[in-house]
Formats: structure tokens, C-alpha cells, sequence
């Protein structure tokens, strides 16, 4: 394995984490609180050990899929380690491991919670909570690749290795551009949502926080009820940015180039569209009666929607009191997810219209045996490969899921609760139902179930492979 | 399609059908009941239109996989139907959906009832209850091929149809000696299992109705609270012998072979007896505050597992007051089921192995990515086929449990119990938890949730295809 790479990467995700703890700083220093001190005190550490770790380049910067992965999976560790100290100094999460966990579904854009009361909490913790977001959505490694200079063609397994989907596709030829096109896009949508929101009388601090919440599909708010107490305003504009954020940005890449038949043609995008549509539909008819009109109740049908499909995790109402069917169908909206090359977590919708297909051609060959049918998305067949590696996906996802339900049941909740926390923490929701329904946290969760609810936001983050690949023991023998 | 070929099938299991429904005819006289004449009356129709439908033989015996397929699905349809009427005409259900469910659920070996109070029914509507068990355990087209001379190669995709597992494996040549054996085992089977009852002081008709539904790994007894009032000996007996029942029948052709070495070096049995040891030990762990003394719990949480494993359903206990931890693995195992080549049913533990063999290459591709690694099972190399197919098999049970605990959901029982109900029937075991524990029965539900959940215990037991391809409109289309 070729660590003196993976030393390179990791010091230079010290270096981009430590320069981005500066924004708490002057959110610190606007609003007169003392936080700010120890948030420049871990990025002065961060800076300097980032800056001495990276004087010596490697020699050698090929990096094959196995590291691109240990490399993704130990920056990911490593900010989240750094990042969770600012709660731990500052006092504002007394321990440690709940430091750990809320920084952890920061960056992965989980959004699940421990604190009860943030209302009470600093405002350039409150910041840097949502900021995590932000910078865990799109990728902290898609940043370095957009920003430092790496020689070498093999950055793809990098990027492949952080960025969701089941197979990634360069924009362009050169990493580079893509990850620089791919965060300009995030951010020009980022800063359209800030203004909307500001147009809607949200305060600035409000605002970009909450933007960060949804840009990155995360989900931590700033107030203790969610999005409850917001105006149906925001909560439609919140909505829509979901939905918008939960596209593949490959869509707004075809926009860009005013390819509009191409974009509009996309499989995902249509399935991804037609699914929200089916959802709120079923939703609203379902919980029409509970509401004091049919606008409040499809609002709340579409927030939720979007809020669970793309993984966000806000909550506009507490949908678990709602009736057994749409509750239902939000868990199978948390599994399913956000499309692929989004900055949503969840199976893709991508993956899932693959996995239907299969479906479709297995019966064709029962009535056809002699026909070969090859699968195909957007006109284009689809690799043998993807397809084996897409299964292997779902098989993989759903033993961990399993596993972890089965570790996590030690604490005694009941089913319902048990299972969708793991749920919504392996798909980076954030809250589910039952004991981690949206009125209430995971403060009450054992030591041991917090870190594996942690393990499964970072494998459901990196989609699996590169956070299972660092237990593997083959991978420390040598050959 | 060949058409003639498929009402033949059909006519052939109408006359096996009255034949064996003369069976209780005989229980009926010896406990002078009058339920006999509706038994006859039914035999006595199936027999006679049975006997004009076979007269004139199809000119062609070719049956494709499609034929095979829609000749089970009928085959099975229609034996339900007839099956259901005693229970109906005796007045013994007086719903016809309810007596219909009832005989879905004995064919299917499934085990759910409607029925609350099982001990006031005549002798006779309970031998037939539990015989459905025994006759759909095997599968009643296997008995068809193992008496009726069929002439034509074709015959496989009959049994391949019915049977249950990834691939039908003839243990000898010919068709027809393989059904025949098949049956033999089951036959000898199910008599020790009787004798060995009777010996540990119970009834003959106790003993046979139990054998019964130990055999087919069906579940109905004949007291209200399943196997709870019986002796530990004789809950000991059922266990191991759900257990055997619960093996692929392979197993058992190599013993009579004598050949041990193979019978015991085969993957699957070795698995089902690790997966049964390991959930055994973690049950017991969890549940033994819970009893009087060690061996009670132990008693309790092999009977369980074995019986839920290889989705029997009998209960020992009532389960559903145990600990998450415990639940939650009995949920786990509905889903993994028994060996193929079993009579129980779920996604069967070969089916398992595979799909794990498939993460661990996954990995070795993202260590060693020049390496190609083939699966093996039994040491010989898993075909690329029936690796998809097994794929394709898990993504199959998982959409129609999704779409299954959709459609039921709308019956506003919660999450818990909508979700097992549908587990329950898919992998043919019978109860599940929380409103459809093993202290309550199935009718709560609505008419229309009791036709998905007979749907279900079909597709469950024939293994989806030939059930789900009746309903695919491309088969009624002309080429």
C-alpha cells in the first residue's frame, strides 16, 4: 500500500478542515462568544500539523482503488475526531463519544442528534454543527481534488470512493474540473437558497444555516421543534431545495450546457420525480383528515417527502403520530434514497431502477428463454459489472443493516425504534420513528449502540466498501 | 402454450386431491362426525370431473418452464379452492374467504389461521387441516410425477416450479424415481416422528394431525395454544424433528447411500446447524430470567427456533413477550428460512450462502483487484446463472414485501404487526408478532388484506415465479 500518499491526503484534509474552523471563528466573534477561542485553538493545530505533514511530497502519487478507499475512510475518521473536539472543549456536548456521534452525523449529513435543547447552545457552535453539513455533502476529498494541485491520473479512486452512486461519472476529462464544476454548482444553489430565504423575513444566521442543513442534505436545524414553527413559505422553499439537492448534479452539469433533452431525458431524474409524486400523493390523501386544511396537509406530505427521500431528516410535523401507511412509506423512502452523484445517502434511485429491471428481465426469459435481453439506462446498456456490483450493494447494505439492528437491540427499545434508528442512520437520515421519532434524540442510546450508529453513518456516507474495507484483516497481510 | 398439456395437470391433481380427501372421510367414521359426507360429496366431484378431464392424454407432453410454471400456479389455485369447500360446506368456517385463507395457508404450509378456538372443530375438519400440510410440504405435482406416468424429458420444469431452492437437483436420472424417493424419505419420516409421539404418551390422532404439520413444516395444531401444554419430551421431539424436516432432502439420499462423508461436508446443512446453535445460544442468554430453570429456557428457545427457522410456526411460549434481541432474530430467521430441498420455506440458506459469498469477492476485488475469484459452494464452482437468479430472487421477495406490507398497511394495524403478518405469510410460517402473535390469529384483517396475504403464501411457497408470471400480461399476448 502506498502510505506516504495517504499520509499526503490525510495531512491535506487537516490543512482544508482547519481552514474552515475559521468561519466559526468570526461567527464567534459577530455575536461576542467565547467558543471562539477554542475553535481557533483546534484550527491553529490542524493548520500546523496539516502544513508540516505535507512539506514532503510522496514520490509515488498513484493511488489504486484500495487506497483511494483507506485513504477516504481515515480523512472521514479524522475530520470527525477533530471536528467533534470544539463541542467537547467548548462544553457545549459534555461527552465525549456524544461529541463524536454529532459531529459524525454532521459530516455525513445524517443530521441525527443527541441534544434535546439547541435552542441554548452558542452560535458558532450552532454554525460549525451545520457547516459540517455543508462540507460533508459534497465531499471534503471532491474539495481537496478541486483545490490542491495532485499529479497523477488515478485521483478517480478517490473521488469514486467518497462520492455516492454506483458508478461515478467525470463531467469532464480532467477530476479536476469536475470536482471544481461540481462544487460550483453546490454552491451557487447553496447561496439561491440564502436569498430565498432571506426574501422570506429568516434572519442571515437562520438562513445560512439552515441552507447548510438542506445544500448538504443533512438536517441539523437550529431551533428545537425542526422546521415546525417556520412559515409554510420556508417550508416550501426548504422543500424544493431538498428535492433539488437530492438530483444528480449531473442534471444541472446538462443544464449548465443547455442540454435540456439530454437532462430531461435522464432515467433517474424521471424515476426520482415520479416517486415523490406517488408518495405525496398517497401521503396526503392518507393524513388529509389530521389537518386543518388540504394545504397544510400537502405541505407537510411534501416536506416530509423530501425531507426523508433525500435523506435530510428535517421534520415540518411529528409524522410519527401519523397512520401506519405513511409511516411505512418513509421508511421505504429511507431506504431508497436520493439519486446517485447527489449529495443524498440512501440505496439511489439509480440502483434501485437497475434492481427493478433485473426484476423485469427475469421474466422475460421465463416466458422467452431464448431471447437475450441486456438492461439498459438511458439508452445506453448497462455493464454486466455495475449490475454484479449494484447486487452486491444491496446484499451488503442489507447485512449491515441487519447486524446493526441486531447489536443496537442489546439496548432493549422496541422494534420499531431499534430498526429505524439503524435505518436512518446507515441512510443518513437522521430521525426515524417510535424512541427517535422526530420530537425526540438519540441521547438515550447506550455508549456501545452510539458507535455503531456511528460506524453505519460513515458506511452508509461512503457507501460500504471503503469504511468495511479498514476492518478487513486481508488488507493488513502482506501478500 | 400448450393448453392440453396444463388441463391434463390440472385433472391429474383434481382425482389426487379427491383421492386423499377420502382420508378424513375415515376419521369422520371413526368418530362418527358428520362432516364425512361433505368430504365425500367434494372427493367424489373431484374424482369424477378428474377422471372425464384425463381421458383423452395430450398429443404433446412438452412442458417449457412457462407451462411448468402456470400448470403449479393453476395446480395450486385450484386445489385451494376445493380444498377450502369442507371447511365451508361443514359450516366449520363459515366465510368463504376465511375457509379459502385457511387452505392457502395449510397447502402453502404456512400455519395462519383465522380460527381462534381450534378444539371445538370435529376430529375430521382438523385431520384435513393439517393433511393439507402434509401434501403441500412435498408438493402435490412431485407426488403426481413420483405415481403417474408421464412420458416426455420435460417433466423437470414441473418439479423445478414446485420444488423449493436455487436449483432442482434430480438425486437420480429419471424424474420419477427421484419424486419417489423424495416421498419415501418424507414418508419415513413423518411415521418415526408418530411413533415416537405416541410412545411419549399422546393420542394417534394427536400424533398424526402434529406429524403432520411437523412434516410439511406447516404449523396448524389441534389446541388452541399450539405446543405450550404439551410435555418437554414430546416439544423436544417436535423440535428436532422440525429441524430434520427442515434439511435438504440431499442430505438424507447420501445417508441411505452411505455416503457420510458427502451428507456431512455439505455447505448448506453445516450453515443451517451453525445458524441454529448460534441463535439457540443468543436466545437462551436473553430469555433465561425469564423461566422457572435453565432447561425450560432452552427448551423454549430451541422450539422456537427451529420451529421459526424452518417456518413451521408452531409455539412453545408465547414469543412475542421476549426481549427485542430475541424477536428480532426470530424475524431475521423468518426471512433466511430453511435448507432448499426442505419441505420449509423463506429465501432458504443455500440461497444466503451465495449471497454472502458474493460480499467477501467484492472485497477481495477491492484488495486484490487482478485476482478473479469464482464463488464455489460444495467445492464446486457456483454458476454465473445461478448467481443471478439468486440475485434477482432476493430483489424479487424484497419488492413484493415492500408492495405486500404497502397494500396491507392500509388495515391500520402498526408497523410491527403489518410488517411480520407479511413476513410471516411470504416465508410461510404462520405467526408473527405484536396483533398477529402466537396468542392471536389473522382474523382481524380485512378481505382484501386476507387475498394479498393467500397471494403471499403462494408466492412464498412456489418460490415467486410461477406465481407471479400468471399475472404478467406479456403471457396472454400472441407472439
Amino acid at each position: 500500500m502506498n502510505l506516504p500518499v495517504i499520509r499526503y491526503i490525510l495531512c491535506q484534509v487537516m490543512k482544508i478542515e482547519g481552514a474552515f474552523m475559521l468561519l466559526p471563528c468570526i461567527v464567534s466573534l459577530i455575536y461576542g462568544d467565547h467558543e471562539g477561542f477554542c475553535f481557533i485553538a483546534v484550527a491553529a493545530f490542524l493548520l500546523l500539523a496539516g502544513f508540516l505533514g505535507t512539506i514532503k511530497k510522496p514520490a509515488n502519487f498513484t493511488i489504486y482503488l484500495k487506497e483511494g478507499c483507506v485513504a477516504t475512510a481515515l480523512s472521514w475518521i479524522l475530520m470527525s475526531v477533530f471536528g467533534a473536539l470544539p463541542f467537547w472543549l467548548t462544553g457545549s456536548i459534555p461527552s465525549l463519544t456524544d461529541s463524536l456521534f454529532e459531529t459524525v452525523s454532521g459530516f455525513t449529513t445524517t443530521g441525527a442528534s443527541i441534544l434535546g435543547d439547541v435552542e441554548s447552545l452558542p452560535k458558532s457552535i450552532l454554525f460549525w454543527r451545520s457547516f459540517t453539513h455543508w462540507l460533508g455533502g459534497m465531499g471534503v476529498l471532491v474539495f481537496l481534488l478541486a483545490v490542491i494541485p495532485m499529479s497523477g491520473g488515478s485521483n478517480i479512486n478517490l473521488m469514486r470512493a467518497e462520492s455516492p452512486g454506483p458508478s461515478v461519472s467525470k463531467l469532464v476529462p480532467k477530476i479536476k474540473t469536475t470536482a471544481r464544476v461540481l462544487y460550483m454548482i453546490y454552491l451557487a444553489l447553496t447561496v439561491i437558497e440564502i436569498i430565498l430565504l432571506l426574501l422570506g423575513g429568516m434572519s442571515l444566521f437562520d438562513s445560512m444555516t439552515l441552507s447548510f442543513g438542506t445544500a448538504g442534505t443533512g438536517g441539523f436545524g437550529v431551533k428545537n421543534d425542526s422546521f415546525a414553527s417556520y412559515t409554510p413559505y420556508v417550508q416550501w422553499v426548504a422543500s424544493i431545495f431538498m428535492m433539488l439537492f437530492g438530483m444528480n448534479f449531473n442534471f444541472y452539469y446538462f443544464l449548465l450546457l443547455r442540454q435540456f433533452s439530454k437532462a430531461f431525458s435522464m432515467e433517474e431524474i424521471r424515476n426520482y420525480i415520479l416517486i415523490i409524486i406517488a408518495s405525496v400523493t398517497v401521503i396526503f390523501i392518507n393524513i388529509i383528515h389530521m389537518y386543518e386544511n388540504a394545504f397544510s396537509a400537502l405541505t407537510h406530505a411534501f416536506f416530509q417527502v423530501t425531507s426523508i427521500m433525500t435523506t435530510t431528516g428535517f421534520a415540518s410535523t411529528d409524522f410519527d403520530t401519523w397512520p401506519t401507511t405513511s409511516k411505512y412509506i418513509l421508511v421505504i423512502l429511507m431506504m431508497v434514497g436520493a439519486c446517485a452523484g447527489s449529495t443524498g445517502g440512501g440505496i439511489k434511485v439509480s440502483r434501485i431502477t437497475v434492481l427493478i429491471k433485473t426484476i423485469r428481465r427475469e421474466f422475460s426469459s421465463y416466458i422467452h428463454p431464448k431471447i437475450v435481453r441486456k438492461i439498459s439506462m438511458d439508452k445506453r446498456p448497462v455493464e454486466q459489472d455495475v449490475i454484479r456490483s449494484i447486487n452486491v450493494y444491496l446484499i451488503t447494505i442489507l447485512s449491515v443493516l441487519i447486524a446493526s439492528v441486531f447489536l443496537v437491540s442489546f439496548d432493549g427499545f422496541d422494534l420499531t425504534t431499534t430498526f429505524t434508528a439503524v435505518c436512518a442512520n446507515l441512510n443518513n437520515i437522521g430521525p426515524g420513528l417510535g424512541g427517535v421519532g422526530p420530537t425526540c434524540n438519540y441521547s438515550g442510546f447506550s455508549f456501545f449502540s452510539k458507535y455503531i450508529l456511528m460506524f453505519d453513518m460513515l458506511a452508509g456516507r461512503l457507501e460500504l466498501f471503503p469504511i468495511l474495507i479498514i476492518f478487513h484483516p486481508r488488507l493488513y497481510m502482506k501478500k
